[in-house]
């Protein structure tokens, strides 16, 4: 760090530079000043003017007499002076910040074995909920075991801007051994499936289902607290073909299967004596569903092909089309009203095509048939040929959850997912929790959503470990009372007051969601943003909002390392442009 | 590029600065070096002094005579600052270059059509032989059309490197499209996989082999000139079961498969209950072959798992083990026996066990059977239980030279690929060549060597198509000269101008192959290098040879880009570690 120490001198002893001026004459300061404004350092040089100046009226006047510097100048010289070395400090603090991250991250502390006598707390799911409830919670008053088929956390907002590579996919995993390895308390994890939960013997079932498995590919974890956060699955809503011939959008594999076929069709395309009509149809895509998720890639796509695809494979230039289909009267319904309108300008700009009121009824493999609501009422059925057909619409209920719903009485009237209080407790159960979208908690099944549940419940059980405590010590202490009846004032006294703190932590505030607001890419270097802002709302749009986005996922990034690595991918993407190569 | 101009002016007058320096008195001249050092610039200052100081030594001598500085130490000192301004000008001009380099590839000219009259060349294939050949032909001589499966050029050498994460294999990838686009004339590239070459009718049969087909998906391509540049697929040796349950590493998608295994069989082993035999087994990784290819990923999986994978699931630590196995009675025979001594203690220390003159015979689902000979000559066969095999070596010929080779009376005899001439024509053809792995010139198949002939049939190709337009010029001068008898001495003089050029040109000589040098990587920051240095052969080991091999290895990579990205993910992997997701 040659620089940071340099400028920690510098600042040090401003006046030193001063004293050795003092002595110095007059030419020589000015030569100086040419000399160092040259190099950029003005800052340095001007750090000892003051009395200089004046001492140089002195020594130059034995000659010719100097008129005085403009004063106006000097005190400009000083401001520009201190915005110089703030910046300067600046930068080497928050390079040092991120150097300590960094540090932190690969360098954790020793870890405390879990405690058997503890409470085992088991946490399905390594999504939003469950990772946002981990990073919160005090692990070392528990036995924590972490169960997902996911050995990673994924940062899904910004999934669709890997599908052309605009990040690599590993810049927004976050291994769960590293989150864990963060904690102080040690935590197990099992990359394994739950496939079925026993809230009667309080067991969990879980099973392997990757490639290598081993003697033991299936066993039960027993838990004395639950909480499952497993997430959704994609929903096709029995419409005939989506299941086998579409790309999801939920999973990393999913980004990089679209990624692969983007090129596929292309190639495809460009492939020998390959018909106009083929053409028009390989290099045709398709996005169902109009929700961030939808908007995001087909902007995405638009910017992969203009910016990069055009330029390399020339000969299909001016065929690639994009085409959004939503089943709503409307793109991005969470988004207000003038977001909704500038987002389909833009598009139309962009050319994509937006097909909204449209309900998809039936997919081939080469076709999408629809069924399109005409501003007057009538339907008429439309077919898509289409290269890439991508599938961003809709959530169902995982295996385990519709199984454990089956278990559970007060469930049976309950189907996007798992009932849950205002508690995050499963109803009809004891020790169970849910979190994000296999829960029901009447909130829209976001990210967001998720995460501040995840955090509730982590301070959830740090008060209730911290009650438990308390409650001993009182028993304890009640205890002693009678086998010791002479210093009962002091000891009821001690009572009260653990009765007090109890209270205090006792009352927690039920579950509630606070929206941070909606944002969005919309492609060509532009987005849309509704943020709420002192309970009120802010609606941006454009090149500025783009900005902002990206500067929000920064920051939303799970560690430093994501943060570096997606800002490193975006670097990439500018300055080579993206990847052509089809794995 | 500030800086950069002021470094210019700098060069442009370096000795005003040098001059200056004397004759300006001690104390203001050091004062003014520290003031500026603090700036750190200190090349700079020398420049924009001349009247200045002049001015100086009038003013100054009016008031007190300075003492000349101690000429020693100003003696240093100029040393020291053109050491500096050294430094500062080869930085610049490092970053110029680069900036320069990724700005061509990003802004290639635009590209002349194919003249339909001119030849037709087909390249199949984009490994080291295709490429080479392809970056040296001056493809505005022929209409050039290039056909692989393969959309991509892979550099091999850093495969291993991406079984483990050090490397991202996108780093090493550098898609066809972008390298033909730096071509002065437009060439055709077709992703496609050639079925069948018919050297009668002069066709080659292609077809998509990929997810996404078009309505056509075979078709012929006819050729003047065919240049087979296949290369070959991995060799199973007949031996039962090592299709179905080992991984190859020869393609990028081999490397991805590797290590996805390689966490599975970590995560399968810290599944709940698994028992002390099972987990021996998944972290048992079996490596055939004792190649450099086969040494570099024994070397990277032991580095995986000593730098990352032992501090973030500490339970299987220690448990971990890697196997080398070679039919031979050496690993890398081509290297010198102190460099395979070298290698072989490095691996005891690495705790990587090398089992020799051990043939595999059978491979199951989770056992390795092989035949050991002692040194007494007796034969034993171990079993080794593994949870990943890889098998790294063998060459086999590709189908589609298989059947031509059928086609070709003269290659009967031939057994490991097509049999070429000293010009790389394949025997018992005409107009067909052939380069890399799927050629027998007599040459190891090394990427090397591939890329050497493909260098060959560029520089043989570009002369004859120079042959070729002097042949029909004296054709045309010939002819003119009967028409004409009147300047017939001018012509005649004319057309033996050129016949003499067209000797010149005509005798190139043979290919020959000259070996630079082998190198490997071994593990722990080590490497071995055996390079040819004016005929004679230096070997190297250790780890200031593998930072030969680093800096060697960057040094070939195809494009500035690859370049830059994998020194990006060195740094990456060195300040995060590997990442421990399994995708």
């Amino acid at each position: 760090m040659a620089p940071s120490s340099r400028a920690l001198r510098q600042l040090a002893a401003p006046s030193s530079g001063a004293a050795l001026l003092q002595q110095s004459p007059a030419v020589p300061r000015l030569f100086l000043q040419t000399s160092c404004r040259t190099a950029g350092a003005r800052p340095v040089f001007g750090s000892a003017q003051g009395p200089v100046a004046r001492q140089f009226r002195r020594g130059y006047s034995s000659e010719t007499p100097a008129p005085a510097p403009p004063p106006r100048m000097s005190r400009f010289r000083r401001r520009l002076r201190w915005t110089w070395r703030l910046g300067y400090l600046s930068a080497i603090a928050g390079i040092a910040y991120i150097g300590y991250g960094v540090y932190k991250d690969r360098h954790p502390e020793p870890q405390v074995d879990p405690d058997p006598s503890k409470k085992t707390l088991v946490i399905l799911g390594t999504g939003w909920g469950s990772i946002s409830l981990l990073k919160r919670l005090d692990t070392e008053n528990y036995n924590v075991i972490v169960i997902s088929p996911r050995n990673y956390f994924l940062f899904t907002p910004l999934l669709p801007s890997c599908t052309n590579g605009t990040i690599e996919h590993r810049s927004i995993m976050e291994p769960v051994r590293t989150i864990l390895r963060q904690k102080k308390g040690r935590v197990k994890f099992y990359e394994a499936e739950a496939s079925s939960i026993d809230p009667e013997r309080k067991v969990v079932r879980i099973f392997d289902n990757s490639e290598i498995r081993g003697d033991i590919t299936e066993t039960e974890v027993p838990y004395d607290m639950l909480v499952i956060g497993v997430g959704a699955e994609n929903a096709t809503f029995g419409i005939p073909g989506v299941r086998e011939h579409s790309c999801f959008l939920k999973e990393i594999g999913d980004a990089q299967k679209i990624r692969k076929r983007i090129m596929d069709c292309v190639e495809t395309a460009a492939f020998k004596d390959q018909s106009p009509e083929e053409i028009d149809r390989l290099l045709h895509m398709v996005v169902v569903g109009g929700g961030p998720t939808g908007v995001e890639f087909a902007g995405e796509l638009q910017d992969f092909f203009e910016e990069d695809i055009k330029k390399l494979v020339p000969e299909i230039s001016d065929r690639f089309r994009v085409t959004l289909i939503e089943a709503l009267p409307s793109v991005l319904p969470m988004f207000s009203k003038q977001l909704i309108e500038y987002t389909e300008s833009t598009f139309k700009e962009e050319k994509i095509n937006i097909h909204t009121k449209t309900m998809v009824k039936k997919v081939t493999d080469k076709t999408v048939e629809a069924e399109v609501t005409r501003p007057d009422g009538t339907k008429e059925t439309v077919v898509f040929p289409y290269g890439l057909l991508v599938w961003a619409t809709g959530n169902a209920v995982r295996p385990v959850v519709k199984d454990l719903m089956a278990r559970i009485p007060a469930q049976k009237n309950s189907r996007r997912g798992l009932a849950v209080n205002e508690y995050l407790v499963v109803q009809g159960t004891r020790d169970i929790w849910a979190v994000g979208d296999c829960a029901v908690a009447g909130y829209a099944p976001t990210a967001q959503v998720a995460s501040q549940e995840g955090n509730f419940l982590a301070r959830l059980f740090n008060n209730m470990a911290k009650t438990e405590a308390l409650e001993s010590k009182i028993r304890e202490l009640s205890s002693s009372l009678n086998l010791q009846p002479g210093n009962s004032a002091a000891i009821s006294r001690e009572i009260e007051e653990h009765e007090r703190q109890l209270r205090r932590i006792k009352d927690i505030k039920p579950f509630y969601y606070s929206h941070q607001g909606s944002l969005a890419y919309i492609g060509s270097e532009k987005a849309v943003a509704d943020v709420t802002w002192f309970n009120g709302n802010v609606a941006a749009a454009g090149s500025l909002t783009f900005l902002f986005w990206r500067s929000a996922y920064i920051s939303m990034c799970f560690s430093m390392r994501n943060r570096l690595l997606v800002i490193n991918d975006w670097l990439k993407s500018k300055v080579f442009g993206r990847d052509l190569s089809r794995e």
